[in-house]
């Protein structure tokens, strides 16, 4: 299932280049997962708190194919692409709403650890939200 | 007693105005705080984990003077205004390096908490740092 | 006229305290201002962009009353405080939506300038929305 | 040529997992590249200002392999993989100072353009330091 989130990029996100920083761009792929999550029945809030699992990023990356410029609303397109009970990708595409301007592409792929920041595997409950 | 610390100006923290964001101004603040810890004997992250003891902000505030810009090279001119055992207010300076030229001025205040953000005293090894 | 723009707090903006850090507060106010222009009939980004206008911080403040924590949906009820040709100042609450719990208050003080960052006065066009 | 910059974990780059936010690491890098054209006889800041060159990132990407913490000194060692005329590749190793333990590694591939944001050559003074 493919989830999209809503921003607008801040004027703190812009750099003298007069577009968004670059960095940015993985705030804004969190803001995707977030959505996604509760887009399936859950919230990652309630996963780190009362499950004690977190999903710390392993890899990441980003492919920038046109600016984002302030106060530009975005679409932020996520989905998985890959899950397996300790690991998890995710997928992003990141575009200009009402254009449909494709401005980049992304992935973040998460360890599935406890709070101790310990490998370990996805509860159960979370397998059939997984395809798993 | 007053401390330097130095911070370059990074590309992330300018924004399209080709000057450093206002926001950024309190996390420099921050980079100040801690490095008057160290120079007046502790570690702020020692505090937090071995004493269990945090510094939350209550207020802050800052007036910019001149804007600072990308690779800049500036001070953090830091000194305890107040203290008292569950209230302490830092103050600081920002100039530029070198020309000693001031860009901006602020304060933060911090309650004494504990790890559960509720107020405490600070400890009583640290009073004669703070001057109680 | 009050105006209320909607933040979620993101990951990124909490830090090891476990709630959101002291300087984002600043970004959620801009995000507040925005907001302001855009119900009161103007684009920020336009202001910049067709009049070569721009409202540069020269004070800001903050004092924090409650702690704002990940995922928490936020109001951010800003007005305009005072206003002359020259100078600006907004006013804004931080609350925690739903609940209408305040969570910050805070003020921004702006000067209008050129894109040089030298001060200039405010377009007549303007004077009506900050009540000149 | 392998360049070392030092940056501090700063409590503001830290999130609710008590580690550095994995987004950080980009600005990080930012960090390393700046120190990488300094050691090598040239900022990037007259790069852009005298020479109207900009390198602006086209793919970035992160391997986490253990946490950064507040107040934990890192080494940003920046190389130049590979660079044509258009095209650069920095690489990047994150490394706990003293330590010499390896955080995290990535790589940034940068476009070269002009105030524009269109592509163009780098110059001609620039050939010999990128190994032209």
């Amino acid at each position: 299932m493919t989830v999209d989130a809503r921003v607008r990029v801040r004027y703190a996100e812009t750099d003298q280049m007069g577009v968004a920083y670059y960095g940015n761009y993985f705030t804004w792929f969190e803001v995707g997962r977030v959505e996604w999550c509760k887009a399936n029945g859950f919230n990652y809030r309630d996963m780190e708190h009362d499950d004690g699992v977190m999903l710390v990023v392993a890899e990441a990356s980003c492919r920038y194919k046109a600016a984002a410029r302030f106060d530009d609303e975005l679409l932020i397109r996520t989905s998985v692409l890959r899950a397996r009970r300790k690991l998890i990708t995710f997928g992003y595409e990141v575009l200009k709403a009402g254009r449909d301007e494709l401005l980049a592409t992304g992935e973040t792929t998460h360890l599935v650890t406890g709070k101790d920041l310990k490998p370990r595997a996805l509860p159960e409950k979370y397998f059939a939200i997984f395809g798993l």
